[in-house]
């Protein structure tokens, strides 16, 4: 396997086949192995949501529903219906949305203190409740997106109320809470500084794009926090810094994710893309936290993009850190994609065909569907089963719709003859 | 690599001389590799206590001061004084126990709820405090030993008196605390059952077999609490069971680690022995748990045992589980030595051949010293560093030191033509 960036030349002449050949084959993956899997497998229409522990060939092995996966699929599903208006299958996936929903909103939500718990028994009572956001985040990525579904203003106020108790806790203008609340967070200790995570400004300007409202102050929040992680004199994109912004020597100070890292690169693309972009400071910022991460988290042994890297080359006190996980390479599909739609350069496209042709070669099942999650060093599959406590009905076939919807512009664009750059600007 | 049924057969006439060879080879490993790896890079004579992020060469690539490993070291340390008082370099570990003892009394206790921290700075700062009860156990484990070596009843007092207090949080018999106190534990939620955890009983039962005090009440629990996990009809012992013995048919009801059941297993051999077993039942169950744990563990393709499985086949949840870490390893040579010196049968003999081979092939680093702690399934390194957050200067000492006293006792009974399970009934 070749250093990523040795990626071998492409003539342009075959860049309109190579765009169809994927789009084709990426729509045969979402439509024909991904979303049946999950239609098949996940429906609990005995007691409400959906199934998310799914062995290889979609059988249960575990009957609890994680909340991060309930509100994901819920988001995933009305996307489709929205995204694929004339699709044959929507009927499929409409009905499969209320599921979700219903058991989110009655089983999920604690009205006391506004929190979303992590994970729930098969019948919806509590089974756990993290001390950290994101549970709310996906909850509120639910109601929205389904708001938009159904034309349902109520939904979206649900949502924006607790991304405001979100935003509350996270900017800590919430002081008192009541009675039975359970605050999240960790206490923060004397001997350990305060620092930034690079998931939250990420995840937060995620969910403001599915929000109906505007939210300058959180966005420009989000923004600054970003910048602090991306450091263009390392040409690296760090997890973890110290609230001011310095670079800590730990190693949580040291913690590469590069597919987390080309994850927020996207999210800022997109966000230029959306909000304007005016000196295109936002488009570099991406750019280069797209390609600075896949250069460093490329695995020029084996292929594949690292789990987690230390910035100095120790090894990450992580035991999983040399795994490849399929959410990492899902997420730089989208980007390198996303980049070469805007840029038009050709660079991107062979960046994008690296990842995919690694991906394509190494987490598909075309015997059962849906994608292996987990693969050794070496590619081997690790964990067989479909769906687990991180893995559910989102990272596949959200990059695979996006893809599809990228691999759709750029063959217009070609159609039209314009260069996507010129048109941008 | 063979199954581990299939030991090749020894004659018993190379048996002297295989436990000699043995013998000499653990005796070196322990004095030239493995204690001089620690004593020359992990203590701070700044400002106390003991550095535990060690990369391969020893150099230091984290400041922080993880609890369970410095009170593990005070505990190693003060025990090789006392079990080879007459060895050449006894001076220089001597020394070395205060360095971890004052730090730790100092720094790693809180007088107001007599709960111990998890880790802290170089300086003493607190950095994080466990919901779990281990820091405290081998805080107790480290002052124990301390006052033998010392002889000084103070530090076996307050021993005692934190293990009251860890009791009285297990046995749930302390209900006030004080205003600033942060009790143990995790709030149980009710979708999720109450649950026995096989780690608690088991580190109990060891930290007792340390204390000067009687605590028939609190062994008869463990032993207890440990048949709940021995499932002989299954020739398994689960990692977790209900609280009332119920088996659970999820991912953490079906986890199997076999290196933590055969740990079990020995500390019930030794309990055994220390207490006596007229009827001989522990002893039985106790080579249930290490032979049965052992088949089940030892991965037929590659050798070693496998860190996490599911005992239905199903992939583990946790993403490491195919990892071979160095302490299952130390804990498997010990339990086998054990039991081949209380059972004199040659099949344990074997066994112990079996696991001390693939160790010795795989974990040690003649280079810098101490053992690598990280393989991947193949058995390469996966993690090159030699302390780590979970990895300090215990296992890997503390096994080598009790198979050289096994092997020593082994040697002793052959010299006097004694079958050891003759001399013992």
């Amino acid at each position: 396997m070749m250093e990523f960036t040795e990626a071998s030349p492409l003539m342009p002449t075959d860049l309109s086949t190579s765009l169809k050949t994927w789009q084709q084959r990426i729509r045969q993956e979402l439509w024909q192995q991904v979303i049946p899997f999950w239609l098949n497998h996940s429906l609990d229409w005995q007691w409400g949501g959906y199934f998310n522990c799914l062995d290889r060939n979609g059988q249960r092995y575990d009957d609890k529903k994680y909340v991060w996966l309930q509100g994901r699929q819920v988001w995933m599903l009305a996307r489709l219906c929205r995204m694929y208006p004339e699709h044959p299958e929507r009927q499929r996936w409409l009905e499969a949305v209320p599921l979700g929903l219903h058991f989110l909103r009655r089983f999920a939500y604690r009205p006391q203190d506004q929190r979303v718990y992590f994970c729930l028994s098969r019948e919806g009572q509590p089974v756990y409740l993290q001390r950290k956001i994101f549970s709310e985040c996906f909850y509120v990525m639910a109601l929205a997106e389904c708001a938009r579904l159904f034309a349902d203003p109520t939904l979206m106020q649900e949502a924006e109320q607790v991304f405001a108790a979100i935003w509350s806790w996270v900017s800590q203008s919430q002081t008192d809470w009541a009675q039975d609340s359970i605050p999240p967070g960790r206490p923060r200790w004397p001997g350990s500084p305060e620092v930034s995570e690079l998931a939250v400004p990420m995840i937060l300007l995620n969910v403001i794009g599915e929000l109906a409202g505007s939210y300058p102050e959180q966005e420009q929040w989000c923004l600054a926090r970003i910048r602090l992680h991306h450091r263009p004199e390392l040409n690296l994109v760090l997890e973890t810094v110290a609230a001011d912004g310095t670079l800590l020597n730990t190693p949580e100070g040291r913690l590469l994710n590069p597919g987390h890292a080309i994850e927020a690169g996207w999210f800022l693309l997109e966000y230029g893309e959306r909000t304007g972009d005016p000196e295109g400071s936002l488009q570099t910022m991406a750019l280069e936290m797209i390609a600075g991460s896949l250069a460093v988290g490329w695995d020029a042994e084996y292929g594949g993009l690292f789990y987690f890297l230390d910035r100095q080359g120790y090894s990450p006190v992580q035991l999983e850190w040399s795994l490849k996980l399929w959410w990492p390479h899902c997420e730089a599909m989208v980007a390198t994609l996303a980049a070469y739609g805007i840029t038009g350069s050709l660079e991107w496209w062979q960046r994008f065909e690296q990842v995919a042709n690694y991906t394509f070669a190494h987490f598909p099942d075309p015997e059962y569907g849906e994608w292996f999650g987990y693969l050794d060093r070496q590619g081997q599959v690790s964990q067989r089963f479909k769906g687990g406590p991180y893995k559910g009905c989102f990272h596949v076939p959200r990059a695979l719709m996006w893809a599809d919807q990228w691999l759709g512009r750029a063959l217009d664009l070609q159609v039209q003859g314009v260069n996507p750059q010129n048109k941008r600007r």
